[in-house]
Parts: C-alpha cells; sequence; structure tokens
C-alpha cells in the first residue's frame, strides 16, 4: 500500500504501561492522531460545524491493529498512512508504525461521512467531490 | 473535613505506567469520577442540557492533589469525598484515598457553577437554592 | 459465542469527546478491563511476577472492535466475554457491549501467554493445563 | 518567573471531553511531556535504569493546576517551563499554557529523586551536583 502522508509520534511516559512499554490502546490514539494531521494537511478538519447548525464529522465505524514489536517510552515512532478504500460515504485508512528498520504495528480505521445534528443523530452522506478527488491523488502518490 | 460520600475505585492496568504504579494523571479522572457519583447521589448530573438550548455545568477552576503513598494495579482504593466550601457559584470538594489503613493521596478540585451556550461561552451563575441545601446537608453529615 | 463472564461499566465524562460520545479509543480500555476481570474471576492476574525474576503476562497481539450504536456519558454498558479461541499459547477473548436491548460494539483482542524477563525479552510458552481446564468450562458454559 | 523552557502541545481530538474542550485531567499529562522535553533538553530522562539494577527517577509528590480559559481542539498551545524551586533531594517546575495572548492554564508539578529498587521501594537522594548546575543555570536564563 503506497504512503499517502507521514507523520511522527514520540512515545510518552503516560502512554507506557507497567509492563514497561506502550499500552496497546493508546495506538488507536496515535492513529486518530495521524488520521487528523492528513485531513489538515488536505485542508480539512474531522470535525466541521456547518452555517446551519449541523456538524460533518468522521465516526468510527470500525478499527483494528496488530502489534508486531513493542515500543518503548520515548522512541519516535514514524507513521505511514495510506488510503486504503474510499467508497460513496465511507473511507479507510492505514497505518503502519515503524521504528527505523523495525515494524512496531499495523492497523486502520473505517470511518464513514456523516452530517451530525443537535440531538447527535448522525446520517451518513456521500464524500463531497473536491474532498474526494483530493483522497484519491493521495492514494494515487508514492 | 467530614466524609460526605464514599465510593470505591480499582486500579486498572492501562491506569498504570511503566515504573510500576498508577500515574499520578489518573488520580485527576478518580476525583472526577467520585464527584460526578456524589452528584448523581444528589439526583443532579455534572452536564445537564436546558430545554432552552443552554446546558447547566460545572467548570473546574483548579485542581491539586498531594501522593502520599503508591497505589498499584488491582488495588481497590476507597475514595472519601468531603464539601469543602460552597461559594455562591462555586464548590470546592476534598478527596482521600485509602487503600485500607494507608492513606493514598489526598486532593481536592474547585469548580464553578456555569450556563454555556452554544457557543461554548460560559457565564458563572447562582447555585439554586435547592441543590446548596443538598450540599450543605451532606457538608453537615459525618 | 456463548457468554463466558459478563460485567459492566458506566461511560464516564473523561470518556467522551466533543462530539458528545464515547471515545472509540475507550472500548478497547473496557474489553482489556473486562478481560481481567475474567481472570480474577478464574483466580488469576494478568501480571504475574514469579519468584525466579520473570513474569508471566499476557501481551497483546492484535484487537479490533466494531461500532454499532454510540453509547454517552453516565450510560451503563453490560459487557459479555467469551472465549473465542484457545490455541497452545494464544487466546482470544470477545467481547459485546450491550446498552439494554441496543447492541452498541463487538470486539475481540488476541492475546499469547509469555514469559518476560528483566529486559522486557517476551518468551511464548504454552497455556498452564490448569488455567486451560478453567477457560475450557467457561467457554463452555451458557 | 523566568521561563526556562518552552514547547508547544496541539490538542488532539481524544484529550477534549463532551464539553466541547479540552478535559482538564489533560493538562497534568501536558506538564509531565513538557516536563520530559526539559530533562532531555539538559541530557538526561526522567527514568534512568542503572547498572546494579536500580532506576533514579522523579515520583510526583504533588501537582496543581488553574484553568484560566478554555482551550480547544487544535489549539496549538505553548507551554513555558519556569525552575521553580531546587532541594536537596526535590524539584518544583512551573508550566504557563498559552494560545497566543490568552493565558490558558498555569500549574506546577513538585517531584523528588529517587532510587528505585526492584520491588518499587523508594529511597529519596541527593540531586547529583552536576544536574543540580545545569536546573540552576535553567532557572537564571531567560
Amino acid at each position: 500500500m503506497a504512503t499517502a502522508f507521514t507523520t511522527s509520534r514520540r512515545v510518552e511516559f503516560a502512554d507506557t504501561d507497567m509492563a514497561g512499554l506502550i499500552h496497546f490502546s493508546i495506538f488507536y490514539r496515535y492513529m486518530e492522531e495521524a488520521e487528523h494531521a492528513f485531513l489538515r494537511s488536505l485542508g480539512t478538519r474531522v470535525y466541521e460545524p456547518q452555517s446551519d447548525g449541523t456538524t460533518i464529522s468522521w465516526p468510527r465505524v470500525s478499527a483494528e491493529c496488530t502489534f508486531h514489536s513493542p515500543a518503548y517510552f520515548e522512541d519516535e515512532l514514524e507513521v505511514r498512512l495510506s488510503v486504503v478504500r474510499i467508497g460513496r460515504s465511507s473511507l479507510a485508512l492505514g497505518y503502519d508504525f515503524w521504528k527505523q528498520d523495525t515494524h512496531i504495528a499495523s492497523g486502520s480505521i473505517k470511518t464513514v461521512c456523516c452530517r451530525i445534528d443537535d440531538n447527535h443523530e448522525m446520517t451518513a452522506m456521500e464524500i463531497a467531490s473536491e474532498f474526494r478527488g483530493l483522497l484519491e491523488s493521495a492514494q494515487a502518490s508514492e
């Protein structure tokens, strides 16, 4: 899978647990942080209030991660994001974590573009064509 | 300080860090969880949407905690809540954490009763007299 | 899948995000908390220091979760744990989150029984036969 | 108080709560992250395993924070660290959070230099003279 976007993340002390390494649940936060940095790089935000009082956002449908090798306090992880699949309203992004030449973890998050109203009711909506174009370009990049 | 309310909290694995004990930042979450359990015991919630679209809530003004003795994974902590001070719109609650006869930590959180509008603008408001009565009763209890 | 163990979890304020509902990464913490409660119910702990200085624990191999319906602050979630697969050294547990009749989320975590030495080096080991028996009984229960 | 060290932190989505702003407990994590960045800038780490099997670290004695103004998702906070007090074994650092010209929060953490043995027993120890010199220089800097 071609890497569409790269960022990095230092493992902080509070991210570790008593086993001495990063707690597995933290990878989901790191994936989301990379997702939001990717969206910023495309000129948008994951949570966009609209003038009519609704908000366009990307609720999570599912998320998975496989842990290949442990990561420790103060490790600098490289996060490589790939565009796995662009659906009508859904978007799946992949994430690979590397510590130099060691593959630490790989995961993905599937989201769906939604309009959210005042009562937190979510309605799936088609991904805007301009943004779809940006995603397709990112997917094709190397 | 008289104990107004008591609850308990097990230290979970994700609450620990690589030093092998509970991470200090977690105590602030535990204090808040005890605060919310206390509010529920008084028949209210920390975040109450109103029919006019505003929300009455209790933003934090300050919080402090002193750590006397370490706590470990699966420790069952007793949390003793006390009503430190009831102001016109402010409320300070105290928290003592015990593991049997060992005093683990003691802290406090100062909050202020606010009306929050759609733009997240907060305006301090007087504590409702009925709720003030409940707080005063809790403060006087032993 | 037969439910082997049931516990419950209240959604706390700090578990929510600005979208107004539980943050998706929190479900992985809830799954782990249920796992540890299940292990306690079987008379063991997820992290067992041994007399020779090593520790027997269950590092995570992978984890996934699908989010069916949102959960909100102060929701009381029922967590139903099932034993998905017992391997030679690996163990996969499943988790279903319910709010009364609403299926909130379903996930699983695959772990592997390991001996961990002083340098955090992990070596997979066969699941002890006595514990395997307890897991098989739990798997067969309804 | 003179600023000894400056870093920055973006407010991430998972750092917010349903009130729409950063959860107060997160500031304690941000303060600690700044502390560790400061220690790295002085050539040391907060958790230093020694050749004799003990570890030199800085357990927290107390921490407090006052919240002046809310911070929101994707805000870029500037964190200004100051050296408040250097004791024989204790060290108090102060933290001010700014969003451009808005003072968001100010806090402090008091720590104590300890030697930690295999049983997590902590013994306070004098701050090494070389490191004390670095701290004093940082305290005097502007």
